[in-house]
């Protein structure tokens, strides 16, 4: 089968023709049609410090798919081939506390698809028959592609239960992006955002943003260590006017999807006294943080945001895809065949594309 | 002043003029411009068991208003004349857990506004201080008349979270129309709604609902004591169909909001196992009820719904007004001028209206 | 293997020599040391119209057990041969929203052990893999093979969240017992009871209880259709000394364990207004039911509780235990041989003894 | 009246003699018994950097108190002369969000007692009407006089929700002992603590914890700015030991009471995947914090802590006095004559006394 990997521990992935796999006991075999590229693969592509201390040479790469069921290990009782699925990438070790407790994807031992086993960037891929999501009939392949990136957005969104309450979203990346539309859906009064790209930006009002706050400021000087110095304390004018929008208060809802530094000071700053903050992006280092006047003070209820709930965010997704609110189009912005796999991946690192799709069937 | 007043221990109300009230220490005097209708008048005005039980003759009569702050008591601190101002009926004691922790709305020894002291429908009233709701400057008279009922409405549908989730209604009367809008804007997935009046489920569906499905069937007998039978056990269709649009297991969330046996025990039995029921609807006399299989075989979580929360549901409300999503405005169906307040209740009790504001000022 | 079985369709059952079982690909194979005697045994035991219904004739009875595991299946992955486990009784069809949202003891499908398919009361059972349960090495045998009794317990106490609040037990039977300990082991504040056995009651103040009430009032006059009346509105003594402990509120947790009528209304009746109820205890037959005044206006949140979290209970079972807070010695009155499982039921029925565990092996 | 008030902008306070206050049409007036020293009074009499920005010169100091009512303002309606009264400290605007929410002690224009305005160090003190606390005759004085910070302890344990699970404090100074006896009523399975003084960690055992550790390490090396250098990642002894007892996981909860950066790592290190941290220790500065591996990737939920509930957690708080399972002996070490005032802050800044109380009237 054609297979998308990493063939050494160097940038790019190579495309191969590997045996097809033989599902264990307990896997179904799935033949892969669709299949979203993450900015996980991108790491893995660019072969940063994260992919080079935690990826295997030789592995096949990809998480995010859908496809076919088209074999059964021996021990399967819950499907058969001929059923359209996608499935959750977490492994759970199927022991311990939050492997047993809706907590998979957290769980000690727990391992993830395309980073510690052959993912799906391949015509077919093996996974264990409890990761596997059955794709309701009225959910289009390239949407049940992407069902991974859109769980993240789905579980900040909704532990931090948006519903009748002003939102910010600080960072409209993919998953920001995403997290509008789905904020928006599951009943976010109205939602507020900030990045540093006018064209994000714009695409967020287009979901349903209220107002899209362009937070570019020239960096902030460094210290000769290369740590980032401590944002100095005066208000940003962005966050007077969203004060001025959210009763003076600000917004009951912090939703951090940029990993950055300055944008979650901004973004705790912005906070109400008593809100919440559901945080998914990941600061690439620790930094400094007032945890007096932005969680002890400010009585904040902050919410780390790993993964999605196995299988309660599938669900919440599910019912919100069928609601007919999600605006995904503009977020899904280009198809490749697996062939043309380095031009996917040149789209999202231009910043051309958003969320790039390859068909592999 | 002109006042509407139960004149005497019977039905109807009268035009009477009456002094202008003198604000207590802690109370505001009120010009009221805009008076809601309530289902409490109509039984205030019908004279039914509850109201000779419970009203004392001459009390003016209403609590849904807006109006505006004329003048203020001696102690009162935090509001000035000239502020537009509506109201939470429910007067607390100050005293007690329920008066102390935001749910003064059932308190021991709290007082209704219209029920047992003076009331809206008068050209001035007097409120407490701590029961002023200032009004946004973006909300219209004819809401800010009404944000009560709203309120319950609101109350109902955040207390059961609705958020990417599959909600039924059982009952589209004042509320349950109100309710429609308030779960969509809420983020419900997908909304289901029944009564027995073709009209109200066609605005339902106006209003949101994805499905809207008319239970009338023939009244049950009834033994010669005058209690219902419980209702036979086999499954009707309409519950036949919303299971099958909601996985088979039934709706996530039940909203009762008739208070009749028959819809309430048709409610249980569609809601999935595991699923929530916010009752807001008032069964007139206990009745024969399946605990065992619609509660606890179900493991349904059952809230009961009373008011409103004093002060949250009133910035949730607020916070929904604001996202511009709620439509009221086929809910509020008629104006009348105070001296037609007659004309008012006959819309009400013919069901020609839906819900009636009158013009006091 | 020596195994006790429903042998025809009447009461009581049958010793007798069987086949060890062979685990399929993902059970595993489990020699029983101790098993306990359930309420649901004893229905199968009377043979009632529930079990008549519900149980296959030759079938090996018992749910609640502890021993060793002997054998695994060839797809087994989590666990070896010599492990000490009990297991959950719920065998989850893996499929549909409960199943797979930490809710399978309330899937469509589910299947209970030693009512669906082979039980424990025998030398050897066969579980799937992902019902074990590891035993804990401080926890004995005796207390091992009444874990799942306990976790209805431990599962209602915490889901009425009972920490720093008072609480009504109505009913101290087996599980209303175990309530008592668990709910302070769970930081109840104080916990009042009731029942009509005077034994139960004195033991429930040993375990903890503030206060034990005995209710017994001559049964109420039934209408020839065999209903029971509406129970008179008249407040009982017991509540109002209940009220004048709690503030003259009433308690802020009502656990019902007796699944009476009586005791459910008075229940109801003394709960405070904004108070929770868990509801445990299961009515024979639908009755009259005051869910205006117990429910609606009472603001109540009322919670059905069936079986027990997979596995969320088992943990929080596990640390109750370690707390060596918990008082089960009392509880657990008898242990038989197996052999003598007749004298075993007896004690059972007699009342003489409370929670009774045969040896096995 | 004698009163100790600040006198001047520098350290100590100064007993002098003022006029008895005259209540406002709102606030009652309250012969103080007994008052509590907190560690803000310490701020005050030391006159550090926050006090000199905080406090006015000539206020008579000191929030925690007990005594009676002697007269009530015009306006006055719910309570009388003669009443056992404690009081909430931050008094409320009335207006706002978080005022009306239950959450008046972070509202905005919110004032504290003794800090923003004459407070209760003085034989009377002017409260509003709606901040009193009537206190149960079962109370003792000494612990009425210091409700105020066994609030604060309430308010951290019930936020984290620690029924039925393993718990971390670290930090056991007043505030930490008392949550160590508070965590134990309110269900905590087993309490493990962490302090740098062994008198403290001994009293800890004493209370209920299951362990103390002494985390006493030399202090980390600073750079020439004074910030303190990141802790390096080795895992201490301590945790690896905390978490062989709490199933390898690590515990469900953690408390933060020390505000110190180390202890804080070390906390959020300790803390189990998907664990609940509750902070209420004050770090004096922003530090450098690793919000990516304790918070986001562990999935953790933090809850910034501030002040306490009104009034929640005064209800909470009685709840667990009645319950007759706080001890509290230990930690209120002694009482002092208020013309010893003196002697009873030396005791405190010694560490030779924990919580200390003055005698006024």
């Amino acid at each position: 089968m054609r297979s998308l990997i990493k063939h050494h521990a160097g940038p790019e992935l190579q495309l191969v023709d590997r045996p097809v796999p033989e599902p264990g006991p307990r896997d179904v075999l799935i033949r892969v049609t669709h299949a979203g590229i993450c900015g996980t693969d991108r790491h893995i592509w660019e072969w940063d410090a994260w992919a080079a201390s935690r990826i295997p040479v030789g592995i096949v790469t990809g998480h995010e798919f859908v496809g076919t069921i088209v074999k059964v290990g021996s021990a399967v009782t819950r499907y058969q081939p001929g059923l359209r699925v996608s499935a959750e990438g977490h492994i759970s070790p199927g022991v311990g506390y939050n492997a047993r407790t809706g907590n998979a994807h957290i769980a000690d031992g727990m391992k993830i698809l395309g980073v510690d086993r052959d993912g799906c960037f391949a015509e077919y891929v093996c996974v264990p028959e409890e990761n596997v999501w059955p794709v309701h009939e009225r959910i289009p392949d390239k949407v049940a592609a992407v069902l991974d990136p859109l769980g993240n957005a789905v579980h900040t969104v909704m532990s931090a239960n948006v519903s009748a309450k002003t939102v910010l979203i600080t960072g409209v990346g993919i998953i920001g992006l995403m997290a509008v539309t789905v904020a928006k859906a599951a009943g976010a009064s109205r939602i507020f955002v900030t990045d540093v790209n006018p064209a994000r930006l714009a695409l967020a009002k287009k979901l349903g943003a209220t107002e899209a706050y362009n937070t570019y400021v020239p960096p902030p000087p460094r210290e000769p260590s290369g740590r980032a110095v401590t944002p100095t304390s005066s208000t940003p004018d962005w966050i007077k006017d969203l004060r001025k929008a959210t009763r003076g208060d600000g917004p009951d809802v912090l939703l951090e999807m940029s990993g950055h530094p300055a944008a979650i000071n901004d973004g705790f700053a912005a906070l109400r006294m008593g809100g919440t903050a559901a945080l998914l992006g990941i600061p690439s280092m620790p930094f400094t943080f007032d945890l007096t006047n932005h969680i002890v003070f400010k009585a904040a209820t902050v919410l780390g945001i790993n993964g999605r709930k196995m299988f309660e965010t599938w669900y919440q997704m599910e019912s919100l895809l069928l609601s007919g609110r999600l605006e995904l189009d503009e977020i899904i912005t280009h198809e490749v065949p697996m062939a043309e796999f380095a031009k996917g991946f040149r789209l999202m690192q231009s910043g051309e594309g958003i969320k790039i799709v390859m068909r592999i069937a």
